[in-house]
């Protein structure tokens, strides 16, 4: 299978290729692209040495599959009507909410891709994927009528710069030295050693961008336009590693016992002991999403919470379009 | 008005010290307490030393009004049956739930001063005095049928080594060297570039103990034992400041003008305008509750949103005891 990744060099891109190498993907020749900055940069897979390239002319004739992990307006320059053969993953926000693109989590909603013929499949947000897979699970046992979620969000959500700029923080910080301006561009607030109750930009109705996301793609992923998905999103000063705090509430008392089941049966979900807690740091790296704190409130058994943590750059963002590589290739 | 500050050298009793200065409480005699590791430290107040004694036996005959900020258990053996004269106000949890003892948010309550014979007045929990502040401005205007609460708490709500474990942690990680196992003693995980989904001891409910304070103590406060709260508390690794993510629902749809209304006039609330934020990092060493990001949800107008940030250590905890002896003295 040929290969091509658009959008090597960032965080997501280079977490595609050694996520591809770890699972043995079928590569049989390898194209990388990324912008003009990175082009000529040299980047080692499975022993070997491939250029980046910039994306010409026919780039989609130089690959059977495609992953694409750059900013929305690079997708959408790129991408907006888009008619080749090759399939396309992509990563950006721009097809995620087009009815004629599947926006797909392969344990969830897979049939997607059969019954649309677009060769672009959406991988939805980084956020969405953790929380629909545990969101599925539950309605298995009893649609809740309502979801109340904050969303506890990593800097590596925002890319390497984010990244970089969470590390210098860090370094003033533990020098105790005064944080020149310099030091916050990619977020709107200093995040080392803070919270930021912002992801994305707010609309009118004081909404933000993400919390959007969260639920508009919850919704069609799920096939349930009416599912009442009510997010707060919030920049954590971690790496990586998404965590959200979930409450969802039923018209009647459920059977918690059998949403445990339903979520430890869950292909990628692992349900942790009750008593037990899982941390953002402690999913780095990991494939699955872990559910933890899985309880009855105590005064309402109509109402159910638990504290979902994944890597958000995992199965937040690359392991998920190479799962959906994986079923292209091996359906 | 003689005061004693018990407690006088943790990080509750040092802000309790620097905040009568600042508001220029009328001491006219000054008795420092703490324990027998501290005795002798002497301690800066309007410019006199004064030395840390330990508590001996009538205590209470040294001071009008004590400050009391010590573990639970030494809360317990010294103010277990108290009979003296002298006002306490006790930042402990043993004495909150006692029905004979008043626990009071001055801007809330003070009426359970007057209705009550205890000379022990209990201080809320630092999350529960913001979240009970825009609760009670909230249900000014309507009761909610729900509050769905994500509190996310600062290090120094733990104390004092608290947060010398994530500043050490945040130096390991600053410097890129690999942590020894005693920068983890205060919480059950790594903290620093961390978020940890416990706040004190699960039940076998699964409920921590934070979270059923934070119920339990609103419900109190707000004398209303039916209010269905449902609380997940989260540590963050910021220094100073909680947060908390409200999301309120109604039977009917609301006045969220009204509501913001009520918030904006209530004492002790700056209502942040729209499409401002605020962050833990700014709220340190401010008295006032800050809320933010006052919402509809998009989808159902009997839901609402919002974002509060305080000093823990101020209105948290310090600001408000105070502020309850303030009114003891001046009525």
């Amino acid at each position: 299978m040929r290969v091509g990744i658009i959008g090597a060099t960032g965080l997501v891109g280079r977490t595609t290729l050694r996520i591809l190498e770890e699972r043995g993907f079928p590569v049989s020749e390898l194209a990388l692209f990324a912008s003009e900055r990175s082009t000529g940069e040299r980047i080692e897979f499975k022993g070997e040495e491939y250029e980046v390239m910039t994306v010409g002319e026919n780039w989609d004739l130089l690959a059977d599959i495609f992953f694409c992990s750059v900013d929305d307006e690079v997708a959408r320059g790129l991408l907006k009507g888009y008619e080749g053969d090759a399939w396309v993953i992509d990563k950006s926000k721009v097809f995620r909410m087009d009815p004629n693109v599947p926006l797909v989590v392969p344990e969830v909603n897979w049939n997607a891709v059969g019954e649309s013929e677009s060769r672009i499949i959406a991988n939805p947000n980084c956020t969405t994927i953790p929380f629909v897979m545990a969101l599925d699970a539950v309605r298995k046992v009893e649609r809740p009528v309502r979801i109340v979620v904050t969303a506890l969000q990593s800097a590596s959500g925002a890319g390497k710069a984010a990244l970089e700029e969470l590390s210098l923080q860090r370094e003033y910080l533990a020098a105790d030295q005064k944080m020149p301006q310099d030091a916050k561009e990619v977020f709107p607030q200093i995040l080392e050693a803070n919270l930021i109750p912002q992801i994305g930009s707010f609309d009118k109705a004081g909404e933000s961008s993400e919390e959007r996301k969260l639920r508009e793609e919850s919704r069609k992923i799920l096939g349930d336009a009416e599912l009442q998905i009510h997010a707060t999103c919030v920049r954590v000063p971690v790496e990586v590693g998404h965590s959200l705090a979930v409450s969802c509430v039923f018209e009647e008392k459920v059977d918690i016992k059998a949403i445990g089941d339903s979520l430890a049966s869950f292909s990628g979900i692992v349900l942790v002991p009750d008593g037990e807690l899982i941390t953002p740091r402690e999913v780095e790296g990991k494939d699955e999403v872990f559910c933890a704190r899985l309880r009855y409130d105590p005064q309402d058994e109509r109402v159910i919470h638990m504290w979902l943590a994944a890597d958000n750059l995992k199965k937040g963002a690359a392991l998920n379009a190479i799962q959906i590589a994986e079923k292209l290739t091996n359906p």
